[in-house]
């Protein structure tokens, strides 16, 4: 079927309006109408085919909440009129260990993505700036909200993607979390840890950023920036989330690690991060990297965040305007995700 | 009291002849007269004051195996004849919640390091290649071996440096270990992972090592610098403990990890260690520090190699011996590590 698309064809053309192609539904397939699209920073990394080669033409956008309006004929876990999500990942190998245990993330074969890549039957993806998506049914979130659901949509990634490793990593009350960078994810891990139970201090380069910071529940604010600051955290944390995709000096950050602490790393800065040794092993610390989420902890964290009252601070865009959204990005202004109302 | 030792004053002197003064005994303390003493490459470091500025005089030796000459009026745990060994510190804080919790290597305000450092009374240490040594009993640690004492001897160091990544990584049967450098620490990396039955690669430049190695206990090699073996272990293993202090591509090795795989990390190369965070973050991979051990954990270690018949392969020397030693030791001229007999 044509659906009606924003997109790209190369790295340098600005997002405009195109055509794409979906395939009829499957047995197990869903179609999603997509209400909303939240705005991540890999939508532009991967417009502009800076991780690797793109498959272009891409369409971006894997935040994605909307309405069923169709379904495959073995299909039962959706109904027409629910609400669906959709969110970094649409398949996977399905048979892999990784597929088994629920972290289709991690799928031997690659997951496939949203956007940006192939089902398993080899046709391409397209993203959720969109009319609509056609996904499997197994693939898909239940979205247990009824109101703000232009606020769920960047659960999808960055709030996955702060919820798995403070899970895995067993975060909870007692601990003492740093949250390194303010922004999409740090907002949300800074949300997760507080509810989590745990004392959270946001360590950033802004003295701007501490009041945004207590308001989203942070204890403490700590200016990376300030050697006496830093000096009075060493050995303090038991748990850093490093949300930073730029260069930094990571050294800095682990020494604020006790004994046993661990940081969480979800951001890929362009180079290789840098660790001494010594800092790591001189207080057993441990450097633990972290990708979104499985399915089913996925809907975990959805069905935590509608029990807790947890959604995204978002800034609301007409698809129009997604080259200008794209800028303010890249520039941190934003708080803290941009979404698009496909109806608006 | 005075004690006839091997030292020297500054970074360019080698090793020779010296005297240096110890305590006398106080209630706690026991005397050990030394009878082994392992080299250990940090030894070489910090004689030539490589890792920050050196205590001068020093007087090397951390691996330390000898007999109970004398014990202070409130000794218990060793008797006068009996063996006793000393490790890499004698003394810390006992305090701190990582004194307390058994982890003194990592004690806040720093552990007493055996040589090149203080003790809290302020007075220098001195270490192994020496007569005697005069230690709090609380820091020896009993020696549950009557024969091969030489062999004992690296086991304070090499060994427990091995032996407690292993176990804090939970390292077992069903587990795939890859070992990374068949040196000192290596080849005890290689018999601990064997033993606690997991299956063990070794990982190395030098296709010479292979019989080596599965020697001491490794079911496969690979040869680190062909890419196709290399590619062929790609997502294989749950653990690689890399002993390397040498400058080497981290990320080469990371990619060997399987899911949730961790790398343990004990040495300390002379400039940051570098790693993709992507490699990290796209098979939930960790890097862990670790060093040595504290004291109850050695003592573990050390009555585990005693039921299991574990034990460093070795290499005598005279203490008159030590610089040629040492070069050795600079060219990984030595399987696997020099220990001295203090009473050649």
């Amino acid at each position: 079927m044509k659906v009606s698309a924003y997109g790209t064809e190369n790295a340098t053309t600005p997002i405009h309006e195109m055509e794409i192609e979906r395939r009829e539904l499957l047995p197990n397939d869903i179609k999603i109408d997509i209400l909303y699209c939240g705005v991540c920073h890999s939508d532009i990394h991967m417009a502009r085919s800076e991780w690797g080669p793109s498959v272009y033409p891409i369409v971006p956008g894997h935040e994605i909440v909307g309405i069923v309006t169709e379904v495959g004929s073995n299909v039962t876990k959706f109904k027409v009129g629910q609400t669906a999500g959709v969110g970094v990942f649409v398949d996977s190998c399905r048979k892999c260990s990784c597929c088994k245990e629920g972290l289709e993330q991690y799928c031997d074969e690659g997951m496939s993505p949203t956007y940006n890549g192939y089902f398993p039957d080899g046709s391409p993806t397209f993203g959720g700036y969109s009319e609509n998506y056609v996904i499997d049914e197994k693939y898909a979130l239940q979205i247990p909200f009824t109101a703000e659901l232009e606020r769920v949509a960047p659960l999808l990634c960055a709030g996955i993607t702060t919820y798995s490793p403070l899970r895995y990593a067993g975060v909870g009350k007692g601990h003492k979390v740093a949250v390194l960078g303010l922004g999409g994810l740090g907002h949300m891990a800074v949300k997760f840890a507080a509810s989590f139970g745990a004392e959270v201090t946001m360590l950033s380069t802004s003295p701007s950023k501490e009041a945004d910071a207590k308001q989203l529940g942070a204890k403490h604010f700590a200016l990376s920036t300030d050697e006496n600051q830093m000096k009075a955290l060493e050995n303090h944390f038991d748990f850093i989330l490093n949300t930073v995709a730029a260069k930094h000096d990571m050294n800095k950050f682990l020494n604020l690690l006790k004994v046993n602490g661990k940081m969480l790393v979800v951001g890929i800065p362009p180079e290789d991060n840098r660790f001494n040794a010594g800092t790591l092993i001189g207080k057993r610390r441990s450097i633990v990297g972290s990708m979104i989420g499985g399915i089913a902890e996925t809907q975990e964290m959805l069905d935590y965040c509608a029990k807790h009252n947890i959604l995204s601070d978002v800034e609301m865009i007409k698809m129009k305007d997604i080259n200008e959204a794209y800028d303010r990005v890249l520039k941190s202004d934003v708080k803290y995700r941009f979404v698009i109302d496909m109806k608006a």
